[in-house]
């Protein structure tokens, strides 16, 4: 019988390795994807594409030994040589070729210029060519630098006594109630797509103290802006015997700083190949609602429309003043108004007109919606009650109040519109692997 | 304007910092949820169960200097006491109280014995009252394993160079195709849930090398058996440039040793509860599909029924004497037919009847599927056609092939199978935090 004992070091050398392990001079192996071919005469550079970044190799017909044909852009190829010093070559090093294997051709070019920094397509362009949109080197960083704000979020919360849980994404009809929902049809039984795992992620508290997941949300909500999908990815928290709501944005502001001191660290290629310059996170503002409309009514001579409203471009308008008065990039607004809130969020007990909830905003822009909840089983049902709604299909959600759950809170994150913030995009398609809309179902 | 600052320090001590932050006899506060409560006449033990486990409270009249009433299992408290040790308390501490607040009351008792270490209810009753049944000690503990499983997943893939993605799970109709699918209705488009991620994954290895995804999947499957599911959580890998299908398992053997040895270190406590023995990983068998059917069929005198198949019995004793002649818990076996495999699988080029493909059995039940697929865009489409299928829906997925893509493979492992097994449990409803089967929908 054999056996696998595990991963063993491959022969191929990735950049990290020669920039670290291997000495100039000596001869290595490399893999990659053929990403730009520059035919200069007397020498090719072949730049490989590799998941760290780009590899220069250089081409010489003498030196080489060997002659390169059917190499094109987008072949997987394998190829030995020399690694030498390259002042202009990324990392400063190049691979000087003496050997080359074709591992897979294309069939056809690239649409799109993937090869250069900027590709000046369009959106729908890059989206409906997403699988190879996405080999661009500045399409591609987005996506690392989301990767490393889930890791941020996932370790800080690791950290802080959290577990993480998986919960089902296909539920019974009318549990949390609202039009924006998909219907499907589960074994002939009516079903819907989880708008949120709000109701999973509060019973969990009762069992685990403090939750967390990271997975995907489903809005039918029917309106096509630079802001909604219907499908994202929601990093969602719950935390019990908070002392007050503000916990819950104080574990926020601990896991943005978490994330963006990882960014810093391990993401510099990416934040440079974007440009990107991390927001201040060391401390947030927070406002009250009323007086975050009052502010920027004051500030910008708008006027208040709607009191129990925060329109998008007040939105936009408080993150002006933050940043404009405090230098701030995030902002909490606290205290909405209770009608505007779900019959969960807890009333503020001085004014319950208002609840002990909030948003926070990154650059004008909500990316994340909080609050504490209501954990007494009366004050539960008697909310549900004076809103009109029917405690059908929350049966077990109740229950877990029923049965003893302590002070809590939580919030959502939208993964994808804090990505957008992050790199300075204006629409949340550009930082969503494969956006779905009202007109996009596919890639 | 007020700002905040991050997580500070909570009044409140968790368990780890009784043990280590704290002398014996300084006075603390703490707070949990009222777990057991034994009243002995002279003494009354309130057991609190915290996120780490149990903290034992004791009141003595005298002592304690207030009167302890209104306090019910269930209710959620917070009290101040001395730190004791306590020989016969778990961790070996106790909190002799001095003041109790009631934080929350529960309105009713359990409706089972959540304190009990074993509850003897059926697995009915247990799913029927999730958000209850959770809160025993041995049910939680599982899924503590649990995440520390997709802990180890994620951070062995992540060294390991593995970008992690989020693909959409709602998709146009027809992609992969099979009748298992889950139907809905997308703004008056036809659309369907994601069986895997597998046209994603693939696709995105043409952009980031490695990838990985820890998220739900759903088959309609019809199906109603101890190991089947209709929502799970799939870990899932894909990986370019591999030399051979011997790399992607070469990687799942490293991922389970890292899971394993993450479990052994920082889930201490869950393990001894539940009385786990971590299985071998160390060195993983690996056997010819047609092989291990006769290994078994000769030694356990089974005729082989079908050459073409493995029936779940056949899988049970594959195990079985994986584990009889080499002491191994894993195996995986290798090469199944062309036939039962997806038409992206690469057939093995001295005998195109079997493929480069993998199943991982632990403890004689499939927990993995993988293999390396074709890359090669010409091959792709001759399998297609000679399947008799249509391109139809695949045209993005065929667009990364178009243009250049590595060889590469990948994998897919079930999270609540890899979960039962290791706990030793023979349904995989057990290790479902909210399981979803043929006839269960809700909580």
């Amino acid at each position: 019988m054999e056996f696998l004992k595990g991963v063993s070091k491959k022969e191929t050398a990735e950049i990290f390795e020669l920039l670290t392990e291997y000495k100039i001079g000596s001869t290595v192996k490399v893999n990659g994807a053929v990403h730009a071919l520059r035919d200069m005469g007397s020498v090719v550079f072949v730049v490989l594409r590799k998941r760290e970044g780009l590899l220069q190799c250089i081409y010489e017909k003498e030196k080489a030994g060997f002659a390169l044909k059917n190499v094109r852009e987008g072949a997987a190829i394998e190829a030995e040589g020399v690694l030498e010093n390259s002042k202009k070559a990324p990392g400063g090093i190049e691979i000087a070729l003496r050997a080359l294997t074709v591992l897979s051709e294309p069939v056809e070019p690239p649409p799109i210029p993937i090869g250069k920094q900027k590709m000046n397509i369009s959106l729908e362009t890059n989206l409906n060519l997403r699988p190879i949109s996405l080999r661009n080197l500045k399409e591609r960083a987005k996506f690392k630098l989301q990767e490393g704000i889930v890791r941020g979020f996932r370790e800080f919360l690791h950290g802080q006594g959290f577990t993480e849980i998986h919960t089902p994404k296909i539920g019974e009809k009318g549990a949390e109630g609202g039009a924006n929902i998909f219907k499907l049809d589960y074994f002939h039984q009516p079903a819907v797509l989880a708008q949120s795992p709000q109701f999973y992620k509060q019973m969990m508290v009762g069992v685990f103290d403090r939750v967390f997941e990271t997975a995907p949300v489903f809005r039918a909500e029917k309106h096509n802006t630079k802001r909604h999908l219907n499908e994202y990815t929601s990093l969602d928290l719950e935390m019990g015997y908070i002392d007050s709501f503000m916990d819950i944005m104080a574990m926020e502001t601990g896991v943005l700083q978490h994330s963006m001191a990882l960014l810093a660290r391990d993401y510099k290629a990416e934040l440079e190949l974007l440009g990107v310059t991390l927001p201040k996170v060391d401390a947030i503002p927070y406002v009250r609602f009323d007086e975050a409309k009052r502010l920027v009514s004051e500030k910008y001579g708008r006027p208040i429309k709607n009191p129990y409203d925060l329109e998008p471009e007040e939105e936009v308008l408080i993150g002006r003043y933050m940043k404009e008065e405090y230098g701030a990039d995030f902002v909490f607004v606290t205290h909405y108004p209770s009608k505007k809130r779900p019959f969960y969020a807890m009333d503020d007990p001085t004014d319950p007109v208002f609840t002990l909830s909030f948003d926070c905003l990154f650059d004008g822009m909500e990316i994340t919606t909080g609050g504490q909840r209501i954990h007494d089983y009366a004050m539960l049902l008697q909310k549900i009650a004076a809103r009109g709604m029917s405690e059908e299909g929350m049966e077990h959600y109740l229950m877990a109040f029923k049965h003893g759950m302590p002070p809590h809170g939580g919030l959502g994150i939208g993964l994808e519109r804090l990505t957008m913030r992050l790199v300075g995009e204006d629409n949340v398609r550009e930082t969503t692997l494969f956006p779905r809309d009202l007109s996009r179902l596919a890639p």
